[in-house]
């Protein structure tokens, strides 16, 4: 009996090559009655924090399913691959802090298996190619309701790899926060959650430059930056009209500091 | 009963971020039989007229289905979401011009709702990702057969936004047009009709260009402009082998004007 | 009863028009039930090699399937449009060269069909976009179960147009071979067999560049290039956090030159 009927797919294979289809052709041959939905595979090459940031703020929207995570530097290295269980579904990937703010997202990991069992895998498991060799035949047996625990070992998920907290500080008229992600639109999306702004007031200074609080784009005159609560739940700006990350000239990992103006 | 076996996504979310992929996960908690096909998510961001140019064009080639257009740089002020009922399929989105067209191709609009009733969204509507939270569970409402006029009051069909016609004149040995869009072979599609081609020479005048009436892209020497009839029914000009957008520098919302040579 | 559940799509019409989306409407049209997956639609326009390499390197990681592949910068001229059974599928789609590797990697050709039945085709046949209007609706209904003889006439598998085979020579101590493909991590893919390495010591130069050889990415320290075999069985060049088609500066249809350092 099917355990999942969904299988979700984040890499940074980009859709130029045929890498992604590759991993739907060998689910299609493992449980063709599966739907497979791809999240993205644009992220940058080996870029495990946005892939984190993508797959976490993502994987809730969906029914349970087992989501696929690859961004993986590290492929065909001692790195350990995982399958992690939560309550609304199984995260498999690598493990280097890729799949546990995900895992939250989902409710947390219940059981943590290390996948070492070579009957899961394609019979020639390639060095650089495990997201078709290992991790998507893995997620077609999962999805087949094969027991978790066939996969291989109980791993503590205390010993998962995880990224560092990133940097959110609050205090009297002010909020520092580290850029998340920037999205198509330039939107930038901090750590800090939207009810962080609940002490500031109604104009503010990002980053030096002046801003209004909104709550969506076009109640900022064109060309002026807003600050507002976005779809995530998160503290992020936008220009409407323009793109919030060259007003600010930022990248993810930098610290932005909102003050009142 | 299922109403409508299949649902397609426009919109400007682009493939880098997870937001497309969130509408698939909403559509597949609601309609999991759905089938969900991907127009494009690829429209510039906020180009209501490139997206409402793709969308006519693309609709009539799918069974019944309904069809779901966001491009919507007004998401979250009182611009009015609605739903659009043709022979052919529904159209959802915002009013602000994307869907009037489509629903020209798909037989008019029979009957027009304003999307108000918030039980048919998501219980936390974000203010900034209607594809999400409005459109995506409507949607997939429609297509469980939930009656259209469930989701809020009709509308009058001629109240609906729609795009200024595009500029095409034609008169003794010449034609002017519109650019409507260029693809990504850089072939420029004009607003005329290919019958507007009827009374002028094989030899033309494309905006001081030097072209020749073909049927197909390798009917000119390599590097000639050729104007020809494209699979869309309109006016186009290519290049064999180059980009004519780049011959002829314009683009969408300029004015070509073709003479006899 | 249907043949083939499902079709894949390998073609040069990028994802930001509506192409693409076009062709899976005319299959979803004609052949409901099948499952159609994308390979890619990011082959650069006309690029008949890179497209034949991408289909070739794909098709076997997939369940029995109708294979389309339309990089066709011949549409609408003479140029044969063909289907060819292999023991593992059927490819559809011009006689340009962009089908034969695939068929190999499927185990040959059985029997080809030049597509000359116009039932078969979409009812108005556009001069430009044969993606739609010919090779969906064909692969639908082979898809279907009709027969490919009633497509059209026989022909002789030795007549389908081939690419050249690329350069590769071995000898002592040095290996040659013609870059195939450059992939979105910026590795450099040779025609060159893996075994092909058999005979060179572990640290090389190519084309002049110090490398070693290595089974994965992360073998090599960051910025060296490293020679490996990469997941498609072929001698590949990459650098670790690097992109060794940059540190080599080549395109595909160079021939690079490795010998013992």
């Amino acid at each position: 009996m099917a355990a999942y009927d969904w299988i979700t797919l984040t890499t940074d294979y980009g859709l130029s090559d045929g890498f992604a289809a590759m991993m739907h052709g060998v689910i299609a041959q493992h449980a063709p009655w599966v739907r497979v939905v791809d999240i993205t595979h644009q992220i940058p090459p080996s870029d495990v924090l946005r892939g984190a940031a993508v797959l976490a703020q993502s994987v809730g929207f969906f029914p349970p399913a087992v989501h696929v995570g690859v961004v993986d530097p590290g492929v065909g290295t001692g790195r350990r691959a995982v399958a992690i269980q939560t309550p609304r579904g199984v995260l498999v990937g690598p493990d280097n802090g890729l799949l546990p703010g995900a895992a939250d997202a989902l409710g947390g990991a219940i059981s943590v298996v290390r996948l070492t069992e070579r009957a899961w895998f394609r019979p020639d498991v390639s060095n650089t190619f495990h997201g078709r060799d290992v991790f998507a035949p893995v997620a077609a047996r999962l999805a087949a309701g094969i027991p978790l625990t066939d996969a291989g070992p109980d791993l503590d998920p205390a010993t998962l790899v995880r990224l560092p907290d990133p940097v959110v500080r609050t205090g009297d008229g002010f909020l520092e926060a580290e850029v998340v992600t920037v999205d198509r639109f330039g939107n930038v999306q901090l750590a800090a959650a939207a009810s962080a702004l609940d002490g500031l007031a109604p104009h503010l200074l990002v980053g030096g430059v002046r801003a209004t609080r909104a709550t969506t784009f076009a109640d900022g005159e064109p060309g002026r930056l807003i600050v507002y609560a976005d779809s995530a739940g998160k503290v992020a700006l936008a220009v409407n009209g323009g793109r919030a990350v060259v007003a600010l000239a930022v990248t993810p990992g930098d610290v932005l500091r909102i003050t009142n103006a």
